[in-house]
């Protein structure tokens, strides 16, 4: 039988009247003749309300009595959508996830998966068995303790069995119908696609577009599994939502393929620093030591042998960067003075499409100029051009571009 | 060291602050030099919200699935104590019943305990590691399924432990500061036991008044487990609560130890049924069959071939029986009429004293007597008598009896 990977994630099984949605969605798929896998999430509220007792109980808490905690949700779910699932007459049984085992390593609260032996699950499928229900978001570490995945885990659990059981797609239920040419909040003119690559997806991902989590696009990628995003509250037709996909299986695409924004970055210029050798990595390697996640990277011109710095930073990290910065200047560094801007933000354009077409940075840079935008900063990569502008242009930017590149239209 | 278990239920761990009064509890023992083992319940409402989600989803349930949703509770009470203890400087872990491994067999949402190996825990003690909180309640069967131990079941877990571990005594913290002569809400003058004898406890148990468990206390009479039940919500010395133990150890002891009740019989009577042999084996095995617990039997003395059959039984099974009655009404029995009486309740004085001293029944009939209470059928064990008398005179029956046997003077 060819199997089939479901994920539905919390708002999608937040009570039992959606279990019961989620669960005549299986029988569909059952009825087509697949195996199913099924991975659940917690009810909704229920991991943030553990989450919450392990806070208040213990602030440094030990992470693995905080997983052994927090994984309880799910376990709650995947028994009940068995059940459910029974009631309709679909064989079906729960596992969590130390009776699959999803074998991890033991870096509690934030574990890596190992292996996912599926010779427990495959014996039932052999004996009749029609649905696994498998507690997502947690696993067993060598030491026999439970441990789960990070926030979002659930993604990547159904990622790695859909790899590990060789499953025709990897289908994720969630409370949007897919992948967006942008967000629809800011333009009205955003469009659903039908497919966009793994590598697309991970730049918009990791860019703020919150539909997939980036751990489970990678793994995706790096196992050729067929990933779609749908909603869990429409009615589905094979080709709904958003597959996420190899390039090659995508037939005509926009160079571009969406445009992403993120409202959560800061721009900090260190004015006037000695231009020597030594100095980039001084001020990165400290920033690096201090936990920051630095992102963009711009240096000027030098004159008369100083130059500036300017980068980019999320937001929640910039008292821990002025504080690393402020530590390094009496030292050879020697900067003037260091300058915060928190009203910015970072537009992207990504598109598989730009690796074998040109000119795609320069139409961007003219669009925003011909809006009166100035870019603060410009980072590039293979697939993606970012730029830091004045957080007010954010939308007129993302919209003028999203115009600029057509993609209110298909391919 | 030696080892204690220390048992808290449902409302000693409703809340955070709950558990954190308890975890102090704990600490007062592991201060004077204990290894402890902590079973916990859920907290309060817990196991009734997922056990409403199951009964709601699948009226039917498959008992493998409700075990795997209703056992969760106990997992998040387990991590959140050990947290607690960890955050007032005690080493301490949580162990689910499949970690233990607590083995049972496989009669799900009733499992019987088979075998708790003691190797994990004793490991971790002599690693430094002062309370092991395992969660209650729960175990793992012999195909690796979660199994639950019934309501009450976390009683049953504590002095399974106590046993499998030696501990020097099983402490089972409540909401009630012990085990009383009689109930104090019927009875003012009802006295705390220092201690009772297990057999003592066991019909107390069985009677209705519901301190511990039945079955909890059999396993602990069996394995000679010193069982002490007390409250959680005051300060403990140590001779707090009561505590159950082998009548050896208890040196005086008033003849009758307690006086319990319960409302919930009804007497059925079987009038003018044929007198012969295999009668009363046909009506009795015909109820058997029909699931109905038969628990006082009187046969009145035969007159011209004919008898009168009482018994009492389960108010909840009134119904089954009255159907099981008339299936055989027209076999060889050829019983004239079947007559139900709902307004009736059972009495009965408790006390292993009664084997070395008669007169205990007499005394108990002429008591009622001097009430004016009419007795309706009795029956007798080796250490209890008990009577069944119209409802309305069941409080006064317990008083009187409170008195006449000195229940409010210790020994």
């Amino acid at each position: 039988m060819p199997t089939l990977v479901m994920k539905f994630g919390g708002t999608s099984v937040a009570n039992l009247d959606r279990i019961r949605r989620a669960a005549k969605r299986v029988g569909v798929e059952v009825a087509k003749g697949y195996d199913v896998i099924v991975i659940v999430s917690a009810m909704s509220g229920k991991t943030n309300e553990l989450v919450g007792w392990v806070d208040e109980t213990s602030p440094l808490y030990d992470a693995r009595e905080y997983d052994a905690v927090v994984s309880s949700g799910e376990n709650v779910t995947a028994g009940l959508m068995a059940l459910t699932l029974q009631e309709m007459d679909i064989p079906a049984r729960s596992w969590q996830g130390w009776q699959v085992p999803l074998k991890t390593n033991s870096a509690h609260s934030q574990a890596r998966i190992e292996e996912i032996p599926t010779h427990n699950i495959n014996t039932k499928f052999g004996e009749g068995m029609k649905v696994a229900v498998v507690a997502g978001f947690q696993g067993i570490s060598p030491e026999g303790r439970i441990t789960t995945l990070g926030r979002g885990g659930s993604d990547t659990t159904a990622v790695a069995f859909a790899a590990a059981f060789d499953a025709e797609r990897c289908d994720i239920y969630t409370d949007v119908d897919g992948v967006y040419t942008t967000d629809p909040r800011i333009c009205a003119k955003a469009r659903k696609l039908d497919r966009i690559a793994f590598e697309e997806m991970l730049e918009l991902a990791s860019l703020g577009a919150k539909v997939l989590q980036t751990r489970s696009v990678e793994l995706a990628m790096r196992y050729n599994v067929k990933l779609r995003v749908l909603s869990s509250f429409e009615e589905q037709s094979d080709e709904a939502g958003t597959l996420v996909c190899d390039e090659e299986e995508i037939m005509e695409s926009n160079v571009v393929a969406g445009v992403a924004y993120s409202r959560d970055e800061v721009q900090m210029t260190l004015r006037s620093v000695a231009d020597r050798p030594g100095v980039a990595a001084t001020i990165f390697g400290t920033l690096s030591n201090a936990g920051v996640n630095v992102d963009m990277i711009v240096q000027d011109i030098s004159e008369e042998g100083r130059t500036n710095m300017t980068f980019s930073l999320p937001a929640d990290q910039v008292s821990r960067a002025e504080k690393a910065m402020a530590s390094i200047k009496g030292t050879e560094i020697n900067y003037q003075n260091l300058v915060t801007d928190t009203e910015v933000a970072k537009v992207s354009v990504v598109g598989i499409g730009m690796r074998s077409q040109s000119g795609v940075a320069a139409k961007m840079f003219k669009v925003l100029s011909n809006e009166g935008i100035n870019i603060k900063v410009i980072t590039t990569s293979e697939i993606k051009i970012s730029v830091l502008v004045d957080r007010k242009y954010m939308e007129l930017a993302v919209q003028a571009l999203h115009d600029a590149f057509d993609l209110d239209k298909a391919a």
